[in-house]
């Protein structure tokens, strides 16, 4: 019988708890490597819970689990840096299997971990830190054995997935929208993680790491969240025939990548732009095997502690790790400038100079027949133009004019 | 170095010899376990061939495969019943692994070669029978770990993609398409097996069988073509918020199984609605995971190749089989009767009388101010009826009037 210790015992460490021991599933008794969760390690044994585990034993002291030569796998479900980073490396030093959704950790230490569990033999997996239930980080994993990934684009956060949905299927403002979506515990009290995209660029970060075989870094993204976007824009968007979402890419040419987390306009008949309210996606470029598109609740209880278990199971019951990934290959960040697309643009002016300042500066990209002029605000979209002068652009107009906002234009994303 | 056996040179075989042998991809050489092509089974030996493979044996022979002890595994490619199901058998019993993509075999006799497999301690891999590169397969087996999976459904067939997208957005007839999907390589000088949806039959119960633990029959399958959709169809479904797709569906409930192949309404903005082309799409529900998607290329050289040879590393790196599926739980087929669904129904009505009697007879089903008639034909929606009381009233109605069709509307499929 196989021992394990869940750091944890918030949502998804319930949810774990759950799988493994109140027969909510097929799980371990579906293999033939059986096992328990021994201890659980809380903040505070003596709370008062509605779910009081009797068969294994609270402990607030992790140095009870560590010291126990028996645990042979540390599920690890605590949340933010420290000390669970401190804690999963520990537990590797100590030979144990670690699984866990935490992507705050692995992103920051993807390299440095998965050498530690190669060097000590055993496994490092996080399947629910990105996508929840989604098997994207598997799916990568084996891509990767015969193909080569250049790559990815998903909507990686269901919080803001909802909030895009409801401005667009409700017409309603952005800060109305988040604050219905906290009240419905979609969001966070304090939601700057999710809309300015702190969450997002971990999680590509992390696939991108896998997929391009280097320790891709939160600082290389070009990163912009979601919450200036105006119920014009939303309204704007829907008349040229498109929806808002906030896409996480990645990319690789020539060995280096880019990666990106911004709203981008998605045509409404693409798979991706009816991706809506907490559902993530992502898609993923082989070079054989073309597109492939996996899809599924991004968060959630069950979902990621589905994740979790699964991992577990692969913990105990194989072999040899699947995962021989390394990062060391030479991919660099390689920014945003070599890539063309189309965008979308909204700037308030106060007169008509500064009517005609903007239209001086976008003549060059500026497509014709659309541009829309509407109380003070003008809204045009470009012809195909490199990111690198949309970005100068972009500096030009906000000198310009007010509150100038952009997004790239994509034509398919399925 | 293990020894692999490739029977048919087809497009499929192709795609792997390719993908093995010409290092377009990371492959076996990112395995610990290198292997390389020993035999390739073809027809005739001496055909003049654009790709001729140099570095191993072409013969017509089967026994010259089957006798070398040498061969560890046995990559089938060749497609129809016979030869390939005798030489999947045979290979089995003389303690090779084997792969195959061929959907028609596996449907067949899924139980018994499985059986055959666990028996001689060999793997029996099929992930490119069912959605091409999708890896649909291994994703059931996966999520059954946990989950209890109560339903899989979609478009499965890319053939018939084509031509529903193609007819909704040309706005075309059916026969019209057709044609052009056969000059351009879609569809079969013979369409019978894509059109009438033997294909597609064969596939969804494959996917049933390993996610309801039983061998799923093609005989229990409700199944219907697309041959009877007409351009009047498409163009209503059109204005009723609707598109056409072709889904397979498999359903559980109470131990007992329902299987249908037909055509089927989605609103537009879900998104497998938006799945077109040759695309593939499969959504599957587990009780903790909740609804899973996957989407890819469902067909073509590389996508199949990729899955095969994906197969091919896992049967040859992986110590124990991971499909300790078996087939003999008590899951029986129960028909459609149970299932509750709104319909588009359309008939061609000669007179007043037959138009009168048409609008009788669905009187308790129809849904209120859903009713068009124009050029002779009467189009109408009902309520919410079972699925039986709709096959009766389609025998009424194919008695009152001429081309009657009807097919299943959505409200979802995400």
């Amino acid at each position: 019988m196989k021992q394990i210790a869940l750091l944890g015992f918030g949502t998804v460490g319930l949810g774990v708890y759950e799988i493994i021991n109140q027969h909510r599933g097929i799980y371990f008794a579906g293999t033939d490597t059986p096992a328990t969760i021994k201890w659980i390690l809380v903040r505070d044994k003596n709370k008062k819970r509605a779910h009081n585990p009797t068969d294994c034993v609270l402990t607030d002291d992790f140095n009870d689990i560590i010291n126990d030569d028996s645990v042979d796998i540390i599920i690890s479900a605590m949340g933010g840096m420290e000390p669970e980073y401190t804690y999963i490396k520990e537990s590797l030093k100590k030979g144990k299997h670690v699984v866990t959704a935490n992507k705050e950790v692995i992103c920051a230490h993807i390299a440095e971990l998965t050498d530690l569990a190669n060097e000590k033999g055993v496994k490092l997996y996080y399947e629910g830190a990105v996508g929840g239930g989604i098997p994207i980080i598997s799916s990568i994993v084996e891509t990767l054995k015969i193909n080569k990934i250049t790559k990815i684009q998903g909507i990686l956060n269901g919080t803001t997935n909802f909030i895009l949905t409801k401005m667009a299927k409700e017409k309603a403002d952005f800060d109305e929208v988040l604050k219905i979506a906290q009240e419905l515990g979609f969001a966070e009290a304090d939601p700057t993680a999710d809309i300015e995209g702190y969450d997002v660029m971990r999680k590509i970060c992390i696939l991108a790491s896998l997929a391009f075989h280097t320790h891709a870094k939160t600082e290389d993204v070009h990163l912009r969240g979601i919450s200036n976007i105006t119920l014009d824009d939303v309204n704007m968007a829907d008349s040229l025939g498109y929806d808002f979402k906030y896409i996480g890419q990645a990319l690789l040419r020539d060995n280096r990548y880019s990666i990106s987390v911004t709203p981008v306009l998605l045509p409404k008949d693409s798979v991706m732009s009816n991706v809506n309210q907490e559902y993530n996606v992502i898609l993923l470029y082989g070079d054989i095997i073309g597109e492939l598109c996996f899809m599924g609740k991004g968060a959630g209880k069950d979902a990621t502690a589905n994740a979790v278990v699964s991992d577990a199971i692969k913990a105990l019951t194989e072999e040899e790790s699947q995962t021989h990934i390394n990062f060391n290959e030479t991919a660099n960040s390689y920014g945003l400038s070599g890539i063309k697309n189309e965008y979308y643009i909204r700037a308030t002016v106060e007169n008509y100079e500064q009517f005609e300042k903007v239209i001086d500066l976008a003549a060059g990209a500026i497509k014709k027949n659309n541009l829309t002029y509407t109380n003070s605000k003008v809204f045009f979209t470009t012809e195909l133009i490199r990111s690198s002068d949309m970005l100068a652009l972009y500096e030009q107009l906000k000198d310009a004019a007010k509150d100038v906002f952009y997004a790239r234009m994509e034509h398919s994303l399925l």
